[in-house]
């Protein structure tokens, strides 16, 4: 049996997406309110996402939660923001500024505390800014260091909240010191503490050459630390954060079916950049993509999956998706 | 109206495939006559590739012939094998050694009249060897002037049979210089022979970031050069040819489309490595993956599909393509 | 003899570089009038590129024309703005609305008049927004005819003013329709206009997989249509737009080396975003580091360079560079 | 202080090298005797890489060992063959056919004891069939479970010989189960024996988006498991097994640096194919720019290093390598 599947999406899926050419955006911006109006018109929609300070803080805790309340969602992550201004841009954790990482992690602990007060127990630790852009440019057994010590004191702060360690090879460093499913692995071992997990975004193990099964597999294998996921689709070269299903199709589909059978029980969040579309209707088309792969996994029979992938024959597999989708 | 599809594969197919690694191939290696019998149980095949020297030659032309006959195929394409012994390695047509050069062409020559023999039109230009591994190794422009001028020579030495310039950016060499659809343009506008086309090979598309979709249409546009089809899949970065559908749904798709609203009626024609697959049933699903996409184009509409297309309409376009598949 | 080297650079350089998360910028917003300051402390620069509407316009053309003269500048390079704001997102020249094709073209044109105007020649039309994210969205065919009409229209507008062509494989879009260098020649030869060329940014060739160096002499052969040049350095799959040789050495000398071959007399432009550096630091470094290297090439000798690669041995090639480097 | 660098190379660098396509190698096939006799004119070279079965076994074992002792080498490393024949196709350790596990935990067995005898302490464990191809061909977790199996096995068999992991994310297989830093790691500590190592094969590193140097750092950080180096460049997307700084300068800078900074004290193994190359000059080549780098690294200054790396200044960084190489 497998669990009925949870959605969510960041908030800011709805607002003006903006990138490196196109600093005010493609659209319009939105308050915090008008994003948590917009996630109403999704249909399937039953979670948000939100970022630390953006739109959370000490003085609107109340407020956000009621209005997040009444628009019917709950919270399955806050993000803190330790990578989106430019005092991050040397890192957070790993910063050589010893003031800079102890800011970041007072604000990953502050992240903790609304997501805790939010009924959410979980904690999107993504590394962005710590990395390096330059060859002789970083001290790796510093900054591993560095990575480790803030994580075990932020895990340390409030056990009832979950740490998941997002993972990306690059952007916007050009390279991320935790950036692959094997270093996750690693920094989770290391740090040793039962709240601190990982998360998986579909983009990030496409641009690492990760079969995101294979990834999600890994995660249960060592200790069952997947604990969330962020799905999108690229052209597997870089972060593009598209629509669900706009350009892998199998390998979704073979995501989708290992996440059932490790057991995955948490959200299926949306972390998408619809620069020049419609918010809403991108959220919306990637449940879509997502519930009808899902349900062509029940049509084909998981017992019949677990019968081809054990035999190990690839045209047994591709006959098997090809009669699915193509009847 | 769209042309009822013609497929082919080189018999090459239902041989051990051989990497770098394992030289001897994954698998038994077949007589040209072993060949042409497992392509027979290939359930739509109708035409076959022959490679010059190793499937055809002076001696056999006449006794393959017939088999060929003999069997229910036709062969669509002839290829010069100007990049499997060790003397192409430094070059065919561009090689600094006039004397491999004047080989090279003379190849070429002698498998456009084998093709011609054969009642088949093409044949496959494919400058493998063509291109450089280091840098200050080539010169490009020397490079460029000798294969024009072999080009030249070879096209009008057999008006009749076309020549398809097959690009890839790389493998084996390093480099290749007859690497994209654009370089491949640039060298039939200069040569500038009715009888000098293009072929796409779609995993040398994937590799060159290419969409194939847009280069099939990029080959229309300048001159309505495309005049063969190679069909393959890989996972974007290398040419992998794999089984076409088994990994990019959405792209083959897009592609199907694309060729026939550019009106091509040629040969749908297999490339594929089934290294450690059985060939009949490689070739044979890849037909099937091909029949079912294009079956889906059917059922979505061609007017619906150019609409959407008109649109730009991102949304449109992968929601339409999800009913289709998902229903 | 080869030509000394005039060094030029955007600005915009000094200035604040932001990317998708962090908009507000690494470091500090200047006004055009610090931004030329800036430039000053830029040893060996005596050439700056100015955006159109950002730098320059009607209202401030003499002003600025002043203060570049008096800061000891000439200006190499207009680039007109059809790809920094929300209203080119589905394209400039090749949008299918009409209204934004003619504003796009209007852009063009101001920016020409003001190059005429400031006494530089050469104005860089740069499609970043012409392309498409997603398949079944664009109509690859109408995109040609509109960027070839538009093309031609502002050709005609000045002719003393170059359009040089800028392409670029993806980013703003997952594609772009001038993503290589056979593209761009594709573009330039059907629209045939003696003031229609191309420029290299070195980075972009990198992301295409294509080899700097080749794509230069492709330029030189198709009609010498090379006319400008960025330089910069990335990881070889994104646009990271770093300092000049501070990943790849070789190729940037064998770049270096074929640009003088060919007779490439024009600027040595930088084109890099020093997020995390100072902007003129950046820019002094890039700057020695092509000079160091075309020193290097003297030492060398442009003769012994010529004889390697005549002889296509690539140890004999590996090991020159080796010796000049290493000594 | 840093350690006197011990050169090594695989005798078969001196055989013809041979591709998919060019079967039978781009040069002359050499016996055993031959390739022993071509490595003696390496300049550097003191010790050379054996391939189990194919250079050494049980019959010829005392032979080989005086030929390589009369020319004046030591082993570094034997490479026990479980990917050159069709029949570790479907895997090695991992494959799903137990006779098939079994051979390959006897092959690997059988080089620690060749190794052993030879007095090697080096076995190189190169999963290179170990993965899958298509999506739904692989059970990530039972793949794991007998790669951990069989490692374990084989450590315990002879723990004076060090087996060395040598991860690559890919070819043979479309996917390589150990593919990177990180799960190379991962093995190691589930693997938990003391004479379990890790090598880099820096090409391999290039085609994973890891730099070579951060890497190692990593081995070393995780329990000092660094025992072993493969050198090579490439053009960073593929596995080129190009010469030692043919492309690639400045990383390669950066790895002979960290490798000395982590105490990094075993051998400088080539692992080349020089395909259309003399091997001996090819391996000449690759040790004089590892020479002449390492000396570089003399000429800056570790001191100097140290306190770039420590600054995190880029480019404090590039031009302290620019000064080192242009003067």
């Amino acid at each position: 049996m497998t669990h009925p599947l949870r959605f969510s999406a960041n908030i800011n899926t709805f607002n003006a997406c903006a990138d490196r050419y196109v600093l005010s955006g493609y659209g319009r911006r939105l308050s915090t309110e008008e994003l948590i109006q917009e996630a109403t018109k999704v249909e399937g929609l039953t979670g948000v996402e939100l970022v630390g300070m953006w739109h959370v803080n000490d003085d609107n805790l109340a407020q956000v939660q009621r209005r997040i309340r009444d628009a019917g969602f709950v919270v399955s992550c806050v993000t803190p923001d330790i990578w989106a201004s430019g005092k991050w841009g040397w890192g957070s954790f790993s910063a050589s500024d010893a003031r800079i990482r102890r800011e970041a992690i007072q604000e990953v602990k502050r992240s903790m505390e609304w997501a805790y007060q939010l009924g959410c127990d979980v904690v999107d630790l993504w590394f962005g800014q710590d990395g390096y852009d330059y060859p002789f440019q970083a001290d790796y057994l510093a900054a591993w260091d560095r990575i480790i010590e803030g994580t075990i004191e932020c895990a340390e702060h409030l056990p009832e909240v979950n740490l998941v360690i997002e993972y990306k090879p690059k952007e916007p460093r050009t390279h991320c010191f935790i950036g692959t499913v094997g270093k996750t692995l690693l920094l989770i071992q290391k740090v040793n503490k039962p709240n601190v997990k990982a998360m998986i975004d579909v983009g990030h193990t496409l641009m690492a050459y990760e079969d995101a099964a294979e990834s999600a597999a890994l995660l249960h294998y060592f200790g069952d630390r997947l604990y969330y996921m962020h799905f999108n689709d690229n052209w597997r070269l870089w972060d593009d954060d598209m629509t669900v299903g706009s350009v892998h199709t199998v390998e979704m589909l073979e995501l989708l079916y290992w996440l059932d059978r490790i057991g995955y029980s948490g959200w299926y969040a949306l972390d998408i950049f619809p620069y020049r579309e419609n918010g809403v209707r991108a959220a919306t088309e990637s449940i879509r993509w997502i519930k009808g792969l899902h349900g062509l996994l029940d049509k084909i029979g998981r017992e019949r999956i677990a019968q081809v992938i054990a035999s190990g024959n690839a045209m047994e597999a591709t006959a098997m998706i090809r009669e699915a989708l193509l009847g």
